[in-house]
């Protein structure tokens, strides 16, 4: 094994915080870095200000694996939260602490220092091509254009996305899919606000908007939407079978009390959430007002096939149908791999091996992300999450993120199983 | 007729905005004008900035008629909507201009003047008391405390309110009571935000609250709490044939259409309002979160003989079944006098003579204000408002607030009338 740690530190300590502009000086790092390997790279400018890098080797197969990651990070704050400083990678109870060590720099170098070392002993047998971006902790904001501009350079058989480690049972957790979103906003508005003694012959728009949301949504969660639920694809056996979590563990996360089936309805359960609601008068004291404008945001969550757009379009039927305005601020597809495709099953083969016991299979992940972008603008069908370094306690987003140093190995191994299995029957 | 206009003018320009500190030096005008009239006069101090005047005429009968006017004003703004200075009382077009004019200085001095003159045509033969307050304008924050200490000076058998003048019809204005009001701040809260890829195990205030106020009151309006309506006593025949009211007038006025039976809505139907909402995140673009916080504030008006504590109590019990936090803001007693009362009567009688047409008379006002405490601190069973200068024309709060002139003496001329008539039969 000659996984270098130091380089690791090395890409670690460049401060590459997307959210403040951050993030060139680590694109810089990670083309010399290949090309010193002898890696054919390139940085690809689109419309982002931190450019996308490039890399592939060409071991003329007639398969080739994408590998996604992102090499920007999560601002450090609250600093004084901090026990070392997020960019002095420290070693300290056999983990390693820095800002990004679990997402995703860890997963990307781990990966990439992989498949070197593969080249380097000649064991590749499937095209590689690395794309890394430096803006998916602000949202992926340019993904879109980026993936029609370079669709004909990306194109690949499959895709391995950014990197899932351990889950709450300390299981390796493969994820298929995502779920998809629709975020609209609604508005109901009258002519001025008026003092509530009139509140007999006035309609009043918080009223008006309660109604309309308890209609919408019943107490036990069923959405009542035309057609909301005639697509959705129900989980088979064999998916229900690899659902694994621990219920102790995501209540601690979560700060309450959960149902046993959680992870099943995580996965599998469409929903309407409200994100927000603002009206009239809060502040101190009281105010007798019948206000004359109510604001409420929602976000559906889509499971497979739902559609974002036929879901837009029952719920401005619903709504039209009262007079409250509908404002679309967000449509991701839904998106799920079948655990029977290649890129599936391989990687639960390897994590058997790599692990000795059963990796957690996600059908989807519980939230959303462009995965759907890269299966529809690159037409790409085999798409997984799986082969990261982190684990449930990395506190990824938070302060003292961190990783186990052996998993660093560990996942490098699986990643060694996955690409050879993978590569077994192409012809 | 006597009434001097001139006199009106030098107080309409004194500046007495209760919600800048302003008043002292309105009630030191009052208590000047009243002894250069010989009438018995002082500030009476409470815990008030602005004093109460009072002043009394005894001309030894065995009844009193107390008057309540407010010596303080609305603020101006916004001053540059005014055609003329707020505080220069301008006359143009048969009308007079000046803030306060139409509430209450206009009516404080009319009735004032009038009753000056009574006692110099040696007419009068009921004892009036004044009681003018520099707070009305900001609540009466004060008046209980107030009425309280003084309510052996403030004796009496009749009480006539601030001034009630035309309606939207044109005719003269009686009312007779005030609605109640419950207002009251409810609030649920999780441990923490969430994400809400969470959403299917996860409680949402926002959702939690809506079912509640979904089954607290109906979409028709009606409130569903225990023994909400069993004490609410309808209106009588008699009281009916009073109600009139001028339907396009009060649309324009509210800026929307409302139904033809609102006059009988606005004084008889106990309400629950909510005058705000507010939870998550409301600005701009898309957050996807589960609030862990909602507040609303709901007012309820009551008509008699609803007793906001009762309802209070009801409210409380819905509520803590589901957990929900309720805290009160603030309780006032609906309060009404009888149709058949005295002074219902003579207010009544007086106007149709002076006016030649039927008054309007409401049994309470639509909104609420502390009558009630003058009837239960004071124990005087007779109150109602009537006999102002106003009309509904007037800008009532706004700018360019106004009477018109003739108006200071058709109102004097049916003080004139009603306080013969109240003095009829003492013996």
């Amino acid at each position: 094994m000659s996984l270098s740690i130091l380089d690791l530190f090395e890409f670690l300590k460049i401060d590459t915080t997307s959210a403040k502009g951050k993030g060139e000086e680590g694109a810089k790092f990670l083309l010399d870095y290949m090309r010193e390997k002898d890696i054919n790279s390139e940085l690809l400018k689109g419309k982002s200000k931190n450019p996308y890098v490039y890399g592939e080797i060409n071991v003329g197969s007639k398969e080739t694996l994408l590998i996604y990651n992102h090499y920007d990070v999560q601002p450090v704050e609250p600093l004084d939260k901090w026990n070392s400083d997020p960019f002095t990678p420290t070693e300290k109870e056999g983990k390693i602490f820095a800002r990004g060590v679990a997402d995703d720099k860890g997963t990307l170098m781990m990966r990439l220092q992989t498949i070197i070392e593969l080249v380097k002993e000649k064991k590749l047998k499937i095209n590689i091509k690395f794309i890394y971006e430096g803006e998916e902790e602000i949202g992926s904001p340019n993904i879109v254009d980026f993936l029609e501009k370079y669709k004909d350079t990306l194109k690949a058989d499959y895709l391995l996305w950014e990197g899932s480690g351990k889950g709450s049972d300390g299981s390796p957790e493969i994820v298929l899919g995502v779920k998809g979103l629709l975020y609209v906003e609604l508005r109901y508005r009258t002519t001025k606000d008026l003092h509530s003694m009139y509140a007999p012959i006035i309609e009043n728009p918080v009223w008006k908007i309660i109604y309309f949301l308890r209609d919408l949504r019943s107490p036990n969660g069923k959405v009542n939407l035309e057609g909301f639920y005639s697509k959705v694809k129900r989980l088979s056996e064999e998916e229900i079978k690899y659902l694994k979590g621990n219920k102790s563990e995501m209540e601690n996360a979560l700060g309450q009390k959960i149902q046993s089936n959680f992870i099943e309805k995580l996965i599998e359960e469409p929903t309407c959430n409200i994100d927000g609601i603002q009206s009239g008068y809060t502040g101190e004291g009281s105010k007798t007002v019948i206000p004359s404008y109510v604001i409420v945001k929602i976000d559906f969550r889509l499971v497979p096939e739902q559609d974002p757009n036929e879901v837009l379009r029952s719920l401005e039927k619903k709504a039209e149908a009262e007079g409250i305005e509908v404002i679309p601020l967000g449509r991701v597809k839904p998106y799920r791999t079948s655990i029977e495709s290649k890129i599936a099953r391989e990687l639960i083969s390897s994590a058997k091996d790599v692990y000795g016991i059963n990796p957690v299979v996600l059908p989807n992940s519980p939230g959303t992300g462009p995965m759907q972008s890269f299966a529809s603008i690159l037409g790409i069908r085999q798409i997984a999450d799986g082969i990261g370094v982190d684990y449930a306690g990395s506190n990824i987003h938070s302060f003292n993120e961190n990783i186990y140093k052996e998993d660093y190995f560990l996942a490098s191994n699986w990643m060694k199983e996955f690409v050879a299995k993978l590569s077994v029957g192409i012809t």
